[in-house]
């Protein structure tokens, strides 16, 4: 019996993960943490039987209590229910399925308390990646990767010798507006950016994909994980997302992981890791396959990723703001303030701006994060 | 120092090998084996001085002896002398490069002396893998496939749990005649059976290559690698040649390798095991690359593949019957007494008229493959 608690479980990952757990009887959640949808958190809680659960807001958390009074589950809320459904006793992996830096400070609790992360949260790793991995090794607690990409690269890593490998190549599917120009981009509206030809998805992991900056924080993610620079770090853009990464050795090799696009794949490998278990699900046939095909990324029109990578390779707090700097200009144009197009302007206008600290702590990671966000907020 | 022998040093796979001896210092070869190409072979033992040099017949064996006769080199023959070369004392390692049902024995006797094999020989296992298997745990000697496909599932399973292996999709180029037909290939003369589009082989690979009879000896030999039904094992064309093979795992996850047609990369990777290290050359370049395409094999007109699933199936003698009538109407199409169609006309007939031996002995393989000689000598 494997126990785990999901921090964002009433979100894409989230509910995909409780899909892989109704399916595998020897799962069981202890804890789960989301934010405003209390209905389908209700629900959950009836499902699955955690014994603690934590949502953002008390006055939530308040009304939580009410309709769960006939349960034996404690209700908890704010950064310290967060912290305790990451890293109270009971669990022994964290599923950390939660948008934004609000997943740092549970993260971290959670690998002090000895706890795998499976690792769904992006910005653990873009702002926080060099307090996470050594603290990570310290702990002895794996760092498992649940989105598609860093799972085939890590699961192409298996087995093979990381000192030799050569780089990585990141497959991307090149989103909703491959193959366009800066100049079809300039009417883009909120309806055409979140149609993503292959994944389903959040809203704002969508937007990000469109605008390529997705790939860009995965080059920073893929940094920290596998100990490679960002360099190393090659975009290939794969359109079928059909090849989901994959690694060159030294040698020449190159391993690769495919198949159909589903995210129970990797959220049930790093549950069971090592271990493969069957999943059901639609395989890649290839008799109904005829190719794949590839191109290279368009950084010019897709600036945001070439702006990942300066931030990548200068490091620092430099991350943190392009990070911030894209969730608030996301979440703009997600509301119609801006237009598509600035997105990557903000971002680039909040990096030029930045001084950069080295070796920022937590909490200059946080503050790096406001005073981004205040910045936008004076100027757009 | 890792010690290797070679048996068929002087072959296409025996003189890559030498490439890689060459550019690796801690490689060093002890023992020789070849046919009758006596010139390459005494350059090899000038550049790479092995203590033990071996060729089949005597007469050669004698004029070696002479000619190496200012060296401190034994020169043996016959099947004594590739025993010898594959079992004898100093080498940690057998490469058996060498072609045919001949491979076996020294093979055998490596093994019972607890060499690790380097396995490009194909008959070993299609003929003798219920043998050559179980003998390998026994004398815990690792059986290390050198060919590209197979490598490239050894590379795929490293660090997957094999418990978890659903099946293997073994890629083919689908050789010189892709897309023809059975009338297109009435007139095929050897030119234009020996025009591969991807690899430099041998002579009779490429014609093995070119009726997909190559393809159905690698299902059978996968069988036996890997511990997998035959129908376990997907054939995919992909023209290219740049997916070498690929495993399918319970879960749905395809992890494949991937690379430019270089046969020294899983020559290097069977020496090295479970170690990667730099190797010189190209490297596939997804700026250039612009897709990788998928077909079905066919079966009809190809028809010495289905008959290799039928083999493999049935087993016991009937894998050495397909061999060996494929071994002998090859060698009479390249010598032209035979038209291009008639080498799976030959299989067929001989496949049909043999009564199979269930787990045959080496004595009783090697008289199957006598009787077939015989059959076809006696009808074409």
């Amino acid at each position: 019996m494997k126990k785990i608690a999901i921090l964002g479980s009433t979100g894409s990952i989230g509910t995909q993960t409780l899909e892989v757990v109704r399916e595998n009887k020897d799962l069981r959640v202890t804890a789960l943490a989301a934010g405003n949808n209390l209905k389908l958190l209700e629900q959950q809680v009836r499902e699955f039987h955690p014994s603690l659960v934590a949502v953002w807001k008390e006055e939530n958390a308040a009304k939580l209590r009410l309709s769960l009074k006939d349960l034996e589950v404690k209700v908890a809320s704010g950064m310290d229910g967060l912290i305790e459904v990451a890293a109270s006793g009971e669990s022994e992996i964290l599923v950390t399925a939660i948008v934004g830096m609000i997943g740092i400070r549970p993260t971290i609790e959670a690998i002090k308390a000895g706890k795998d992360i499976a690792l769904a949260n992006k910005e653990t790793l873009v702002t926080a990646g060099h307090i996470i991995m050594p603290m990570a090794e310290k702990y002895n607690v794996s760092i498992l990767p649940v989105d598609s990409e860093h799972s085939a690269i890590f699961q192409s890593l298996q087995g093979g010798q990381r000192v030799a490998l050569h780089k990585i190549l990141l497959t991307a599917s090149g989103g909703p507006f491959r193959g366009k120009t800066w100049e079809d981009l300039q009417n883009i509206q909120v309806e055409d950016a979140l149609k993503h030809p292959n994944w389903e998805m959040g809203r704002k992991i969508t937007i990000d994909s469109s605008t390529m900056v997705n790939k860009g924080l995965e080059v920073i993610e893929a940094k920290w994980l596998f100990g490679v620079t960002v360099d190393q770090v090659e975009v290939v853009v794969q359109p079928q997302s059909i090849i989901h990464s994959m690694v060159e050795y030294e040698d020449g090799a190159i391993i690769a992981e495919l198949g159909t696009p589903d995210m129970k794949l990797p959220i049930q490998y790093a549950l069971y890791y090592p271990e493969r278990r069957y999943l059901p699900g639609d395989r890649l046939d290839f008799k109904a396959l005829s190719q794949i095909t590839f191109e290279q990324p368009d950084m010019e029109t897709f600036y945001g990723l070439r702006l990942a990578y300066e931030a990548g390779r200068r490091g620092g707090s430099l991350p943190t703001v392009l990070n911030a700097a894209n969730e608030l200009a996301v979440s703009k144009f997600l509301n119609r303030k801006i237009r598509y197009l600035e997105i990557p302007e903000i971002i680039e206008t909040c990096m030029n701006h930045h001084q950069v600290t080295d070796n920022p702590t937590v909490e200059e990671i946080l503050q790096t994060e406001a005073e981004t966000y205040e910045f936008i907020e004076s100027r757009w």
